[in-house]
């Protein structure tokens, strides 16, 4: 691949500037797979939070607490086996359930606080009004 | 499915100290399908990350810095986009990717400051050695 075919390319980056042609096509097929992972984690997490909004909305209507620690542990303990396995930093799947946990709480807070109509149940999950 | 049966489930947590058992079929179905998404994201994550580590050694290999604030921006502009089409919030996407990227970004300064050899190019990399 020449430079100008190289330059236009959005994966390039500010590297484009410093990087030799040779090692620019390297890079930019590296990162053509970190944005391809990068797609299918977004479309995974959009699933995700479908299945915790319904988990949320369930909760809301039999008023149950928005926190399950004992879910969490178990969650945190299950995560991080499945990390060791395939080579993933424990630690950082502990955080990273974290930050996903955190953010799930938050829905359900405030779906409760919202006291979500029966007839909402199946409703996408309106973002704006959650900001 | 009876309260015998649901009481041992690791998927119960402390809800199954408070929940009707009609509710907790329900609930466990829902977390099943949560646990099923967080397989995928673990491993997903795994090779996210075994890819970065290439493009890791690569930047330490020719003396690359390890942060790219150009691509991020592009990175960031693009999850934002497929986020909003698969009805996830945009700002959460965003999000995630910073904290994705600050942990490679740890790796990266990691990799750069133990000079890493030639031979170990193709080398797994070794998590212990990092903390």
């Amino acid at each position: 691949m020449s430079t100008e075919q190289a330059a236009p390319d959005p994966r390039a980056g500010d590297a484009a500037k410093y990087v030799d042609p040779e090692i620019m096509d390297e890079l930019l097929s590296m990162r053509g797979s970190i944005d391809n992972i990068d797609a299918a984690l977004v479309h995974l997490l959009a699933e995700r939070f479908k299945a915790t909004q319904r988990v949320g909305v369930l909760k809301a209507k039999h008023k149950l607490p928005p926190a399950d620690p004992g879910r969490e542990k178990a969650q945190i303990a299950r995560l991080k086996r499945l990390a060791s396995d395939a080579h993933l930093d424990p630690e950082f799947a502990e955080k990273f359930l974290n930050f996903i946990i955190e953010e799930v709480i938050r829905h359900h807070q405030a779906l409760s606080e919202n006291s979500v109509p029966a007839a909402d149940l199946d409703a996408p999950f309106d973002w704006a009004s959650q900001k």
